[in-house]
């Protein structure tokens, strides 16, 4: 046989927007036809996008595929060109297990003008074989697969999972969607069944895999140990853009690859870069070569690949961790203000170093004149942070307003005192909490919104990581935005990344010294007054890493795990805290025990309250806060292993009756529970 | 064989608290005991909650489990009674897909002080065999079943899904879990290998089903047909109480059954209700019999049973289904108030219908002396409004406080003048939207918030399922709140509710009927003012049905799926509208589009984001907002066959280049998208 060109399309796909991401595809067939390709392949769910919460179920979208999908089939009707895509799969013929038509993520393979049909089944498609039901996935929501028809059906699963002949009549190709690779934990191995049983010579994975931190490596350590255990070269294509499940906004980032049947890396996909790279592969031998690379981002010969993705793409992906996540958080929040039209910002900046961040990342992504930064000092506002505020915009060239929230807030408890609900009646308690929230909620809900508002822009939520799992923030007051671009970030890189943008990407001091120095203060009460080095009640060389214990550990912790290691001494091991640093802040074990339940009770009960009404968080780690952390709302007990231990360690066992973390919006109390 | 007493314990279940659990399931052991039963059927889940979030990633929780488990089986040391319960199965030994510990809902048979070892597997328990993974369901994101372990060994679904006997020796007895018997659209079928290939002489179902209206008789009629084609009795047990699944708050109706072989309802338990009942069964004839129930809610001879729940719990569920609702949104909201500690409550109360609605429902659950009813006028409320507010809290007999928000606004509506970003700096556009929503955002971020704080109390959001639809409602402002509790009913659906109140519940006008005659209005401005006539945009007998048909149809309409429908003259019979409506609201096709589009684009669009961040909501219907709506943010293109349709329609191909309906936070406008 002679060689085959074959295409890898990394391109950019958009949510629910099938005629436009067809559009986009036309220009990666005609650029992959005029590079001499024989199959392009496009990545999975590449014509409605793979996310599109429950859009599935909606009559006239799916009709609206199947028109592109015959589109599709037209492009290839001069027989010069094959296209293996993925997109959804519709059995008119048969019912899903939620009762409406039968559908499921599957992977076409058109060539003359047609669809292949599948050897068994006769559709068009084929089904994915593995469906992820875990972090942001939720396949079997809407997808059959075809381990679930195989056992219906009482056949092996190998009579659904086809290998088909592409391009040249004798090369028989293994084409599978993403988590079919990802078979680690499953019983079937997908991979396996297209090499040893359909005798595939290469194997052609469509995915849909967004980014994590980190998962770049992981993904190349997988599919290169595929290739080599199966002796089978490996072709990889990804999308780039954002897609979100609702509460958590995903970057796609790219990154195709091509292994050949020894594990070799022969090309890789920039990050999260527009990009159709051409390869070479010999049928007979199973060698590859990499022919040609071509960044459609940046348009070709007139056509409209365009976006503003390019800016922030890279031709790999960073190796320091924090250019990596920032880089990332740039491309996405691009793509994110370019499909959801977003053109301005305000940010509110207190001279803290949570929205000195969140400035630095709308100034790069939306420009500094489209970044409107606003200090909303009350009296409790030092003039060292005020300044800072002011300094950051100078530093960045961004415009700034300063607008006290004094007279407003002055007024509501001038008007509070007047507020009764007549003689007898229950009188109202304005505590230094409802104080400080009156503030926090006239800085968002009526300053930033009236601003953004007026400006025709929006407003981030500056909230980090560790405030998200506690719940330390106010509702409708700071916690408000229409997204939370740092809330996957832990207070420990928030200050990572802000060097980093002094150091690496301004170049400059634009974060002022100020601001890195300041001890974190939400400056709402004179027991935050930051010129006296009081702020916030969590030491974050600790906190951030108990609480990541709890969030993002793949087995998590929760407040009895915490205590068990904290007696046996390896608390700090396993959080991976500086030796010390823990009998330090706590010297006996009760104020180790206070400040657990404290936190953990504010993590399962107001935290959660909080989350469920938060803005939509971009992830970067494996595990964000939003559709993906799912709370159940409501009291969560604590463990009778919880209460020995405690009982044990105070050698009080009265104190072991409070046994229920109780989480009620208004209260944040403990309540005791049953015995 | 003689007879057996079978037990069905419909009891409380609380999520995330298994000592709980465990404390009230030894009341109806106890109970059961003094009856002489001797098996006690106890409902899926019972130890820890269905619905917990991801609280099954945490290892102490899993710990507790074993450990309340082992305590169970202890219970049933002396032989007298066997314990039939659904809970975590935990397999140690194997992993499941998400590569952690395996886990699954699982049933347990816990006789003589241990757990009867399922045949094949060995383990304590026997994993459910159907995975629901629809609507408020998404069991295998962390649980495995029978189902994909049987085609993982290779073996039939028989050789897991395993009858057992239970009590005396030769009764052999199915057991299973929920979804196991609604198999009507799955390739297996549990109960009929029950009973054919293992000869189950009586079908056993421990449930976990959430209360939706209508869903009582949806139940009684599979399982009264099951037992009939099976010829074999079903006794069916569900829990109360409630349970959520983050956004989406369900209420727990119990309403267990037993059918006889012939599909006779021998007995039904209550609604809402904490009871034991007995039934007596014959193994040899399959003779059902119901013996006895106890109501243990109301506290059982010195027991702990007793709950909030009991005071809105009925011997049945209403058949009149205003009253239905009526009944479950009260016992829920009574349930939630007594697990989230709350005591108190503040609502806004507009002179409106919804507001007046809120009013109601609260004062019942709460008591009306802990119900405090704030009317907030600026210059736009009417004299008409504001007297039934009054009027109101009157009749319902609750504290009341007018609490203007007119200097407020008015001191907002000052500074802005002052707000400026400098010389050349883009000027603020101070609209007639931006003061609407600045007098909603101070109603409820300043006055209820702080009002709230205050008393140590929670604020309802007060909006109904067409502005949640369409986000008809100011973000911060009044679409904010603790929880929603009426956002599972349409506006037609709050009308009839509040007349069923001063009909059926208060025997009297409570509800005044200003609130019921005034035309639904925000009042935030000269053009929704009331005493002209004038208010909300929406024509709720036409929108709120089809609403209901992007929303609520198992099959979903969109846009495309309207206008088509329009076209062809069927919508009205579609949607179920009052023939000629359409007509008289849209005299041409081009005034149905220009509604049409402004309504779903909202719908999918800036909907979308604001219900991201709205208040959990109490469901009612099959099909909810909150975290069982998924949303996708972003832009949502209208299809081709859509802007076909509609430039045939209007005769001007041109409009139909207006392809995307674009989302943005700020501004809700629609982007020209791409040909």
């Amino acid at each position: 046989m002679t060689d085959m060109k074959i295409g890898l399309a990394q391109m950019r796909v958009r949510s629910q927007s099938p005629r436009r991401n067809f559009s986009e595809l036309k220009q990666y067939i005609q650029m992959a036809r005029l590079q001499g390709a024989h199959v392009l392949m496009c990545p999975e769910m590449c014509i409605p996008g793979y996310f599109v919460g429950d859009a599935w179920e909606r009559a006239g979208f799916l009709a609206e595929l199947e028109d592109v999908h015959a589109q599709l089939a037209a492009e290839t009707a001069d027989g010069k060109i094959a296209l293996v895509f993925g997109s959804l799969g519709i059995d008119r013929t048969a019912r899903g297990e939620d009762g409406r038509v039968r559908i499921g993520s599957a992977l076409y393979h058109a060539r003359r003008g047609g669809f292949e049909p599948h050897t068994r089944t006769g559709l068009p498609f084929t089904y994915k074989t593995l469906s992820p039901n875990y972090r942001e996935f939720s396949d079997t929501r809407h997808f059959t697969d075809n381990r679930s028809l195989a056992f219906a059906a009482g056949v092996p699963l190998g009579q659904f999972v086809r290998a088909q002949s592409l391009g040249s009549p004798g090369f028989v190709a293994g084409l599978c969607l993403c988590e079919d690779g990802w078979d680690e934990d499953y019983a079937h191995h997908p991979l396996d069944v297209l090499v040893k049983e359909h005798g595939a010579r290469a194997l052609l994975n469509l995915s849909c895999s967004p980014f994590t931190a980190g998962k770049r490596d992981k993904r190349l350590r997988v599919f290169s140990a595929k290739a080599r255990s199966l002796a089978t070269p490996v072709f990889y294509v990804n999308c780039v853009g954002t897609q979100n499940v609702g509460k958590t906004v995903y970057g796609l980032d790219g990154g195709s690859f091509v292994f050949s049947s020894d594990g070799g890396l022969i090309y890789e996909g920039g990050f999260f870069r527009e990009e159709l790279a051409i390869v070479s592969f010999d049928p007979d031998t199973g060698a590859c070569a990499l022919d040609e690379t071509v960044r459609m981002d940046q348009g070709v010969g007139g056509t409209a690949v365009t976006s503003k993705l390019a800016r922030f793409s890279l031709d790999t992906c960073p190796t320091n961790p924090v250019a990596e996540k920032r880089v990332a958080l740039e491309a996405t929040l691009a793509a994110v203000c370019e499909e959801w039209n977003i053109a301005r910002t305000v940010i509110g900046v207190s001279g803290g170093i949570d929205s000195a961040l969140s400035a630095c990342v709308f100034s790069r992504v939306l420009g500094v004149e489209n970044t409107f930064l606003v200090n909303m000092p009350s009296r409790f506002n030092a003039m060292l942070t005020r300044d800072a505020a002011r300094a950051l915009a100078e530093n960045l060239g961004c415009p700034f307003l300063e607008a006290p929230i004094e007279d407003s807030v002055a007024l509501t408890l001038h008007e509070m005192k007047g507020w009764t609900f007549g003689p007898g009646a229950r009188a109202l308690e304005v505590t230094g909490l409802v104080r400080e929230n009156i503030q926090a909620r006239d800085r968002s809900a009526r300053v930033l919104s009236a601003l953004a508002a007026s400006l025709g822009a929006v407003f981030p939520c500056n909230a980090n990581k560790a405030e998200s799992t506690v719940g330390y923030s106010t509702l409708y007051g700071d916690q408000s935005g229409f997204l939370a671009p740092l809330a996957d970030l832990w207070k420990h890189d928030v200050y990572a990344m802000a060097l980093h943008y002094n150091a690496e990407v301004f170049h400059r001091v634009v974060v002022p010294a100020a601001t890195l120095d300041v001890v974190p203060s939400a400056e709402l009460s004179d027991a935050q007054d930051v010129t006296a080095g009081k702020g916030d009640p969590l030491t974050y060389e600790f906190h951030d890493r108990l609480f990541a214990a709890w969030v993002e550990r793949w087995t998590r912790f929760e407040a009895t795990d915490c205590l068990e290691r904290y007696l046996a001494g390896t608390l700090e091991r396993d959080l991976g805290c500086t030796p010390g640093l823990i009998a330090r802040l706590f010297p006996t074990a009760a104020d180790f025990i206070a400040d657990l339940e404290r936190w953990w009770s504010l993590y399962v009960g107001m935290g959660a309250f909080k989350r469920a009404q938060a803005p939509p968080v971009v992830a970067l780690s494996r595990r964000a806060f939003g559709s993906d952390h799912r709370d159940c709302l409501g009291p969560v007990e604590f463990s009778s292993r919880y209460l020995a231990l405690k009982g044990a360690a105070l050698a009080e066992a009265a104190l072991a009756e409070c046994a229920l973390a109780a989480s009620p919006l208004a209260m944040g109390t403990v309540r005791p529970g049953s015995p």
